[in-house]
């Protein structure tokens, strides 16, 4: 059994916000959309079925969580979540934060365009939005 | 308490295929990807957060029950799982096989070109191999 590492284009394009029970919260160098996401820490993973069936029930506790808090900071209109993994096959979800008149709304926000990053100021303070949401 | 019906958008796309547990399994009349969808059957629910508990782990068990079966009856690269609802606001997940090569791929389906409908027979045909693959 291989060690869990993530996939270099993760770590490219997205910053660690926190540690979870299972899952690592990220957020996407992109500034276009508030978009997470959560990444299992386990090794050889690509579907949610290779997961446990308990970690399988961690994941979507531990998205709904990162789901609740994400709303209340934006007051977005529509969560989206989804697990995609054409191209990055290391399993992770995506959890963001759409809203009427956003880029390529009511369009998917996968292939469209290209990233906008955020000032290092901006990326803080919704960090700690997120964080502060997420604390009980 | 209202009751639960059915987004008329969810009923003109897609055929109902079988009732599990707690969703409607529906095959959506789209002949260009295998692309399956889980309603759950709860009145006025959008996110996923809007469920009880319960009814969070009964819909993740039964998206990777629908999810093996799916990818075993395709052999597809990749399956895509998402609930977005920035159109039809009524909780649904995606349950797609993607493979190399697919309309699109690696990008998205949704929102790219049109729907392309299968023959009655070809419908008839996945539905029930589908089927057959979610029988233990």
């Amino acid at each position: 059994m291989s060690d869990f590492h993530l996939d270099e284009r993760i770590v490219r394009d997205s910053d660690l916000l926190t540690k979870i029970g299972l899952c690592e919260l990220r957020l996407m160098k992109d500034g276009r959309w508030p978009w997470l996401m959560l990444v299992p820490q386990r090794p050889d993973v690509s579907e949610i079925v290779d997961l446990t069936p308990l970690d399988q029930t961690m994941l979507t506790f531990e998205t709904t969580l990162v789901a609740e808090a994400l709303k209340k900071v934006t007051g977005a209109e529509k969560i989206n979540v989804a697990a995609l993994g054409n191209i990055v096959r290391q399993l992770h979800v995506h959890v963001i934060a759409r809203s009427k008149g956003d880029p390529n709304w009511p369009g998917p926000v996968w292939g469209f365009g290209t990233a906008e990053p955020r000032s290092a100021d901006e990326t803080k303070a919704l960090a700690a939005k997120i964080l502060d949401a997420l604390t009980p």
